[in-house]
């Protein structure tokens, strides 16, 4: 079944054609899943280089998680009330010799063969910081100073198709979260808030700083989303791409004690630990430099290449 | 619901102890699903260079999927008809505010809530060549000599639990195809078979190649895959890891012209195109070096460091 889809603005569809022209999206035929085309590829690895150099005072531990997480850990983050309608779950067959011929069938003809399937135990990840909580909580107590994780550059899906080419399905998250005292999370997330503003305004782009709220379901979802915004747990980072106004290319969420509760995240003096994440929606900064330096990326300004090509 | 795992041999158990006591592997609770440390995963992305300075003679075209690709490409290539107990479709929410506040509950205490789900119009990608032949048919008829096209690493999905660690449901494929006239295909095959066996024998590896055929579902399948390997149709490479017998890290499958037929893949001088395709397991690969060299990295021998660290 396919989903509705979100027009796209004229400026948003004119830009996706630019985008497929130049081979740096290629269709796939499902709006908000493309291809990637070398240079926008090769763009987004470099950028994630140049974060990973940015990042290097911190420490981090390093762990790398699939584009699949356990539903129970879904189930556990609360999820699945605030946002059914972004939930991306995995079903699979399990039925014999006879039924399987039925569904090919039905698949052959491109009909609906849902109703073969049954729910499986994973989801696709809606959030990458999402398997690192019960990774970390594991390894049992904090350590005093508590913890940074850098959960590098992994697949994120929110099913919300649109036509806007800055609203895919299916995108590379950097993730990096920060566990442990309110006091240093809060400190930590404050840094790096300066530190991607920087970043992203040394790569030329106009980027900005702003509260912000999530999309939250329905309109209880809308009274969470304002509360969250006039208590600052939100912030992004934007910069113009291709809509009206411009578009977050970085997220930062404080969680206080929400997640530490959850998944028994225990600082090493005892109680729940405080999080934060930041993540920057990789293929949104590659999008957001092409539109600010055209898209032939060997044209793009000198200062610019240096900062991507430097490693 | 949790399908059925598959359980590994004393050896396979014992060697994934090991990988999650070095850190290698990080648990999540759902068997074949694991984060990767960091030596492991910076080990996979020091191999996954050492393959594109290998395939640079073949110029090849560079494309990057992500992890879903559309149901309907799933469907056109007969996937679900051959491999039905392995599909990994996307089920997900279209209903009203009453019906999540339904499914919601149903989460939060772990109750099977996949029946307010629809078949949504995207799968897990299960060989990462598949989104490839469409984006190539879609560029129109193919120049004199084909191409070969360089997929990257990318994630492929196996609805397949096991204990066995080397069986995982979610693993990187570092995917090439090549498309165009028989002969040159055949030829593109065998130059990396030999190619393969080099590379993963200059690792220090036991590397030796092999006819396969693939699993197919049930006695049908069976006789598919006998004539698959009567054909030879599909390689394998092979190395130990911790079964009774080697376990492939890479395979090659000679497709004849099934997916240029399938997805109009026209040749130069007409007619539908062939095409091959070859897939390094990666994540087999890391776990073959660490069963040959040691679970810790920096002891390897230093030939084999020196192949890996070198760019």
């Amino acid at each position: 079944m396919s989903p509705q889809v979100l027009p796209g603005t004229e400026r948003q569809l004119a830009f996706r054609r630019e985008l497929l022209d130049r081979g740096h999206l290629i269709e796939t035929g499902v709006d908000g899943v493309y291809g990637l085309g070398p240079d926008f590829e090769d763009v987004r690895r470099r950028f994630d280089a140049l974060v990973t150099r940015v990042a290097a005072p911190d420490d981090a531990v390093r762990m790398h998680f699939p584009p699949v997480l356990p539903l129970r850990t879904l189930e556990a983050t609360g999820y699945v009330g605030s946002f059914p309608h972004l939930c991306s779950v995995v079903h699979a067959f399990e039925g014999d010799a006879v039924e399987a011929r039925t569904m090919a069938e039905l698949a052959e003809k491109h009909a609906d063969w849902g109703d073969h399937l049954v729910q499986s135990d994973l989801a696709l990840v809606p959030a990458c910081c999402y398997p690192v909580y019960p990774a970390i909580a594991a390894r049992g107590r904090l350590s005093v100073g508590g913890v940074v994780v850098d959960a590098g550059a992994a697949y994120a899906f929110r099913n919300e198709p649109s036509e806007d080419p800055a609203r895919l399905r299916a995108f590379h998250q950097r993730e990096i979260v920060r566990i442990g005292e309110p006091a240093a999370v809060e400190a930590w997330r404050d840094r790096w808030r300066d530190r991607s503003v920087a970043l992203l305004r040394g790569l030329g782009l106009d980027a900005t700083c702003d509260t912000a709220g999530d999309a939250f379901f329905g309109r209880a979802g809308r009274m969470l989303a304002a509360t969250q915004r006039r208590d600052g747990l939100k912030f992004e980072v934007l910069a113009p791409i291709a809509g009206d106004a411009p578009t977050a290319l970085a997220s930062f969420n404080y969680h206080r004690d929400h997640f530490g509760a959850l998944f028994g995240l225990e600082l090493a003096g005892g109680g729940p630990a405080h999080t934060a994440c930041l993540g920057f929606g990789e293929e949104r900064v590659v999008m957001a430099l092409l539109a600010a330096h055209g898209s032939a990326v060997s044209d793009w300004p000198s200062e610019v290449r240096a900062q991507l090509w430097e490693a």
